[in-house]
């Protein structure tokens, strides 16, 4: 029995397998309707994440299954004492596969290690939000056809967001792959990624100040957000907030197949006067990470399926 | 691509059409059990409703179809600062049709307009709650046989209950109806109702402070509760609040086939002692909210049933 | 029409078919999966239990129902002053059947009294929570065989725990069995249950303080969590509390066949060393419960199965 704790967890072999499985439900929906007939996914979420608990539930819905669950820690049994390891025991008898978010790094793995059923961790804390990551790696693989040859801008707050991390760590294992890192002075990657992992993997990357001077060499440009109360003075803030914000005025800087990935939710990072661009593609990423939850399901599950 | 954000969006000759489909789902409800197979509804509460969310959750599973989403705002994106425009664009990849409770006027619609999916309004603040009125007439519809010639009583708050407003604006569009209104004189129907929908349209009304001198005259009485904070001063309240409570002895000056509907919940506006009375129809009316429901279901769905 | 309201609403007869259909469930899930097709359980959870709940929601999708609901009373009518009674009316027109928590004693029951569905209580304040014990009961006669000839420890807080009330109650009714009842004097059970049931029906009983005493001659040990606050001082609960832990060393007193029985949630009156001794059934308990409300809704639902 297999689980999902990590983005790395699947070999790039295995992944490609599982993107090509969602690219084969993309096209053939109906093919799947009821693969997962009988079958009942527990959504176990100790801290509210509407997004990501309704996208596991209608994966599970678009094959067939059923789903129950909690959508925060006051209406679970967390109240009253219970550890992580018994729950997960007791949600065996209930479910066929759950996906756990929790506000405590590796709750999810200590719950993995008790479980009778594959687990899929769907955050924990700052860590690891693996679901995010797999529908960021589909969304380029469908709209760019590839995962390698790409220069990829990542921009905001590259030094707390865990989605960044886990994006350079999954690309950093395809072919020619080139990082722009976008940010303020302090909110730089960290180092145990500029060095554990760009520049031990030979990644060619640059870092700079301004969204406008990185756009028009990107292939993809990662959005996410920068909260104010990341910066150390005011004055900074005020200098540079508007660097970060990508509106219609910045995409006519960009190459005309660039194409915006967010994690959503926005705020208001990317100007609505965006949406209607082709290149926005944060809308279209919501649909994929339904169908990149359904093939791990379906992959976890092992249901035999020929793709 | 249709919505529902009041209950005038219909004409006079779709609810009609509404209706009977309604009536056909009520006398053969075998033959919609699959109508809505995989399909899904999105049930986005962003303040609680519990009879008006599982009304909709009964009527997509009794159509075969399926549910997912969230009961109150606290475990939704929007604590983390969404917009309604990116949630339902979120939504729209994750369900077929969304039905949508809101505490702020008009945040359906805004939601609508950006929406992939049919947005019902499944009651925004004290402005709209379109469901409720076509509940209200399939009631009528069923149980009397027509939506014309009546004479209806309306009591209680008249100043501020939305389902009152909204129920004559759907009324007056039938031939002879003719309104009872029954309040104390703080919450009589404002002049946008009085001037512009009753007087504009020639339709016969007549005010009264006490449910007595109405019961006698009419064919259906439509109670809603009188909140005590609503009076001037606690005088006039000790005065009359018995008044617009409906008991057995009260029932006794009503004819044997008026009809009494409520929104529902009632608190003490109808004496328990009523709920007997064949002429109660309240909890009827409950039963009929989810066969209006799946019709409007199939409607908006666009699903192909003869009927 | 039946409701279930106390462990004991069933005869002995009665019960012996339930749990005959429960272990025919157990052997032929395959055979129930469509068994509820187009029924629907509605879960009225005034106060939060995810397990309890959880549980019918598993058993009801395994017949191949579907489900709706509420996890807590903040997201019900109740807060806006909507009676039981009411409430039930309007879920008969939502749902085929009801599982009702509710912090208040009685509530479920006056709830049945008006309702036009079968209403199961699933536990009521301090009160009754009947199927924990039918849960119990299968647990027990699936593992031993019978429900007769046996000797049971309760262990724990035996005053105030409803759980062990109820097992004494239900297991009386079957020959020869006996109890070692395992507690500080604090939390002995109360007069109603040792003269009124177990001296009323000469039932044989022992009363002791350590459970190294109980352990050599039990077929059953039924663990229960012995709260702090319920000592009268601290020295008292100091000198006691290891005496009501299970861990490897006690276990080792323990028959061979003896089977650890636990409601759940536990905290730490059973070490997690335990957990992998063979005679730990706790966990197997929570499948059994699944099964047991299973054969409890098909009967209450009067669904023709042969078994």
């Amino acid at each position: 029995m297999r689980h999902l704790m990590t983005p790395l967890d699947f070999s790039v072999e295995e992944l490609n397998k599982l993107l090509c499985l969602a690219n084969d439900i993309e096209q053939h929906r109906d093919k799947y309707a009821h693969a997962c007939a009988g079958k009942k996914l527990a959504t176990l979420f100790y801290e509210p994440s509407t997004r990501t608990r309704l996208s596991f539930e209608a994966a599970m819905l678009n094959l067939g299954g059923q789903v129950l669950g909690f959508s925060s820690a006051d209406s679970s049994s967390a109240a009253k004492g219970e550890s992580v390891s018994d729950t997960i025991r007791v949600i065996s008898c209930y479910a066929d596969i759950c996906a756990m978010r929790h506000p405590k790094e590796g709750a999810p793995l200590v719950a993995s290690q008790k479980s009778n059923i594959p687990v899929i961790n769907a955050g924990d804390g700052g860590h690891q939000h693996p679901t995010q990551t797999l529908t960021d790696l589909l969304t380029i693989h469908q709209l760019k056809g590839r995962l390698g040859n790409l220069t990829i801008g990542l921009c905001g707050d590259l030094k707390f967001g865990r989605t960044v991390h886990s994006l350079i760590r999954a690309l950093v294992r395809y072919e020619n792959v080139k990082f722009i890192l976008i940010s303020p002075e302090e909110l730089k990657v960290p180092s145990y990624i500029r060095e554990d992992v760009l520049e031990k993997n030979h990644i060619e990357y640059q870092e700079v100040e301004r969204l406008e001077d990185a756009l028009p060499s990107l292939d993809i440009l990662y959005m996410t957000r920068v909260q104010k109360e990341r910066f150390f003075n005011e004055e900074d803030y005020i200098r540079m907030k508007d660097f970060y914000i990508l509106n219609k005025a910045k995409m006519e800087l960009a190459p005309e197949d660039m194409l915006v990935l967010h994690p959503l939710p926005r705020v208001n990072e990317i100007a609505t006067e965006v949406d209607d661009d082709p290149r926005a593609a944060y809308f279209k990423q919501a649909q994929y990470g339904v169908y990149v939850r359904m093939a791990l399901i379906l992959t976890l599950l092992e249901v035999d399926v020929t793709c």
